[in-house]
């Protein structure tokens, strides 16, 4: 870190700086400009985080020179990728997924349909939701247990894997029992709690970007789930908020290649829910997979007009293998091969 | 809610619209324009909201009429203001209260001395965090069980009333042993589980605003504590995301005089991580007075260079009282006494 | 227009309302619900948009149905694309142009050099900029009139049209005189003489988004250009301001096919100054036309270390060619051809 | 500036740096630590400004160390501040400026009578467009010349000095004949050629923050200003774009203390374009004022419900004496007084 004072400083107060850098245990390098002093803080990546120099008497700024993640970035891997395997199917570097499947598990009939459509067309995973987060207490909250069991329905006819969202801590347990990928929402990239757990189970995590997290705060997230020692995080994109009203959110495809460059972890992303509208899944999954992105989570339906939730951004069951073939060919030109199903 | 379909929608797009409406037991109200038609659909909010013709064949878009929340409304109320007693200290209506204390437990000694000042000043609740968000898992997490301890001493040690974060269910007897006011902070606004089961507990809660959550979302979460029975809900602004990067969030002032014409819940300003200066806390605090706040959240220390966390941005102990005197000026600009202490 | 009434709205209040639709001589569809009051209104989309009743006492919102825009609009053309001729270059419809050449017009050698890479490249049009908005008063400027002649040399050498920003009105016919196209900046997106001035030219514009426009905003400014009788309009996408500290601005891709859904201009992504590096314009370029961008505009130099401004972001000149084939190749993936070069 | 080098940086990335630097006549300061190699560029400002090491190999990231303007900052005076003389009326240090009047000028009679409202209440300025920037080609667009002709008037039957604004370089001179402030809009906080021309005519200027305009951006914007020999710049928060949809701008107070702290120009504050509505204006006056605010520009007319323009955020004339009282009030609390009429 380096602590640039302010144009005036005093020299008592670049010496109270330099007596707080040391009180923590670390060095400080003092380079006097015409203008302007900067000191130069080294030491721990804890100790440097606590300083609490911000504000202090004719402190201008703090500028952190190492990032504030250490297991999630590029250098831990020297630039290799970070492949996860998934019960055969795999994720990153080369391999490119589709995990596909309803927003909401609705009723044995539609989820068994919608699994054998998305195991035909040859998407990877499963996607479908029993816990729902929803913004208002009076909307559908999921089918909870009875979703969790019908999920494990569809992976036992089809044979893929499931991806569901855990909410609650305390149904860790059931979803263990059924979730090949545990999905964290973008409303709980920052809950601790969960992190810490899902880090200590074990279990690959799809970790979603919150509305308005940057990526530093993202890949601090993941780095939660790697301290506990779970190497299998993958990072998801799906939208952020911004001023434009035309859509739900602003898919921030920018994400793809920079997340890429920061972190070794697979990045996927989630066209459905920033668009809110099937017209603009496909063209956004293309320039998704045209932008790197190791993988795309996708809502679709068999009858979406019947959809319990959010049927309008679901692509059509009977269109979904066409959906599938064009997004072949884009994965293609960032040089990625469709994680291949047993 | 308001069905407005595209100019050229078909008369089988406007019929199945009404399909849907009907299927979902709700009426509709066709109104054929020159250029437009539009579909009023009435119904229950819960049919209502749960309609998905987002995005349908035809659709342009949705117009909700009715606010989407019930219970945090003004209209309830038809106009009167809620006040919260907690332990003989009010907020709301013409009640301002000050709440204040360190950004976290870090010592006894510390954690009495700031007792002290904050009630010598004149404060009503005394603020302490035991257990605390961190971006980074390598920052400091809080004192957890032996912090809530602590406050329960400066509790008896002053008879302020205490307000500390709620972050893990599994925490929530532990919590409601010692706290008078639940916080749920930014990051758990949304998050479900704590909402309801805070909501079922009955105790007061102050739910900050999320980074990005709009006031709309923002109501709705406070309708998940509402639904439950628990109508002691405070609602606390506490800084933005913006693109501006000169601070650490935009305190959004507009937000105060709004949610006080939306809703009848006490609305609270906390200054002092928006600004993460101390400088900047005592004009944003007096123009939060202004503008209409019924409290105010901040924090102070004996000794802010000393702090574990956040020092840069508490409110020197020296200097609490007279910040409390030009504070209770400007909240009576805006006809508001501060809460008298018993 | 819809005039949605407040819950509790007074008779009064109502008839308030229907009397100054009235007065600007549309007409008022009263429609009352049990719990609210909706009162639409019909007429000239000029008087309706005047009618000043936000925050009129008892009004809750109002609703626009019609879109502000009516030349820019899709229904204009019932579908069809707008193709636009550029001295036989084409965009819009099944023809992706790409727009490339340096930030700024350096000197003579640099910019004949770079005008030979981009024709050998295959790309349709030159671009480079002989006044150059800057936020320092301190940077660069631009060479003006000498960097119109450069172009106009570059232009004779080569036979590619040129695309160059005009800031002022006074410069309007030195410009006239060397641009093919004229690119609108998107600091001057809402510069209402400049959109006025170049509609009543006809000469083809490049209008660029604004950092926080909407794309309503956006089309509203196309439309000041198309009233004055000029057809020939590309929208362009170049970045827009969020709270994200990664990059410069965050390239917002979904624009790409809701403008197209919008509106029958054609649409251009600029991905250089977004991403503000080199390594990120090649997948956003493959991302924008997967997308279903009618064109890319992006910087090339022969010699990035040494251009003047902005060499950071510039695709490296001997690169050129190799980047123009991949994204003939994610056109493709959207239906569209490279527009050939005579 | 420093430049912060990649860990892994080779020493040719290094030694490339170093050379750079030293190509632009700049000097550097090489710093090795454990990790990161960080190298101190010092020199001149335009010259530094202009180095183009963004995204250089092996370049992390570039740190400014100078604030990017000089004439606006609060080190050119030493912490004294710019108090503006307008005719008499001051603003800035312990003075408190209101400029008051209707949205645009509409009519003789209106004009006057507002005039006089605003004068016998005792405000410093007259405000009143003429020229309006409108999104939309179809809406009206201001009286131009014979509203600047009323404002004559205005001024010359109550001796209140004007403040209007000036749109169209052509307009340079007429605006001249009758403004005592020029004001310059949001949407042309960036247009160059105005800022330089109204910095070269010596006027005082009003200039307005852009919607998504950083405080850093606003004062680069000033300088342009300064640098052309006008020292009379006031700086305006008018709202920013956020995400937020129950207001139209989100109004920035905390931009008041950190625009004082960074500069010793004036600072303004706009309510009423953010809230849009007339019973948000009074309490964010308040606020504004309180959070030391050097004066407010805000809209009244003596009948808003019949104003061509922006009338549901107009103060009523008849509770305009009232406002100002009130106003008076709150900038007491920050230790200012309204500039005395003369």
């Amino acid at each position: 870190m380096m602590v640039v004072m302010k144009e005036g400083a005093t020299a008592e107060q670049v010496d109270a700086v330099i007596e707080r850098v040391e009180a923590v245990g670390a060095q400080a390098h003092l380079s006097q400009g015409e203008l302007v002093t900067v000191i130069g803080v080294i030491g721990d990546r804890e100790h440097v985080s606590n300083i609490g120099l911000e504000g202090a008497p004719g402190v201008d700024q703090l500028v952190p020179i190492l990032k504030p993640y250490k297991l999630a970035s590029s250098q831990l891997k020297e630039g290799a990728r970070t492949v996860i395997d998934i019960d055969g199917r795999r994720i990153g570097g080369s391999h490119f997924m589709t995990i596909a499947g309803p927003c909401t598990v609705e009723s044995r009939e539609v989820m068994l349909d919608t699994a054998r459509l998305v195991r035909d067309a040859g998407a990877g995973l499963l996607r479908g939701g029993a816990y729902k987060p929803r913004t208002s207490p009076y909307s559908f909250q999921g089918l909870g247990d009875a979703g969790l069991r019908l999920l494990a329905d569809a992976k036992e006819e089809t044979g893929l894997p499931i991806v569901t969202e855990l909410m609650d801590v305390r149904d860790l347990e059931a979803v263990l029992d059924v979730a090949d990928v545990i999905q964290l929402g973008a409303r709980n990239m920052q809950n601790y709690t969960l992190l810490t757990e899902i880090g200590r189970s074990g279990r690959p995590v799809l970790l979603k970007r919150g509305l308005s997290a940057t990526l530093e705060e993202l890949l601090m997230s993941a780095e939660y789930v790697l301290k506990e020692g779970n190497p299998n995080v993958m990072l998801c994109e799906r939208g952020i908020r911004t001023f434009e009203t035309a859509y739900r959110f602003t898919l921030d495809l920018m994400a793809v290649p920079v997340l890429k460059e920061l972190s070794h972890l697979p990045v996927v992303v989630d066209p459905s829910h920033a668009a809110g509208k099937r017209d603009l899944v496909l063209p956004m999954s293309l320039a998704a997979a045209a932008a790197g992105a190791d993988g795309i989570i996708v809502e679709t339906h068999p009858e979406p007009e019947a959809a319990i939730c959010d049927g309008a951004q679901a692509v059509r069951g009977q269109e979904f293998a066409d959906y599938m073939r064009q997004l072949e060919q884009a994965a293609a030109l960032a040089g990625k091969e469709l994680s291949p199903v047993a």
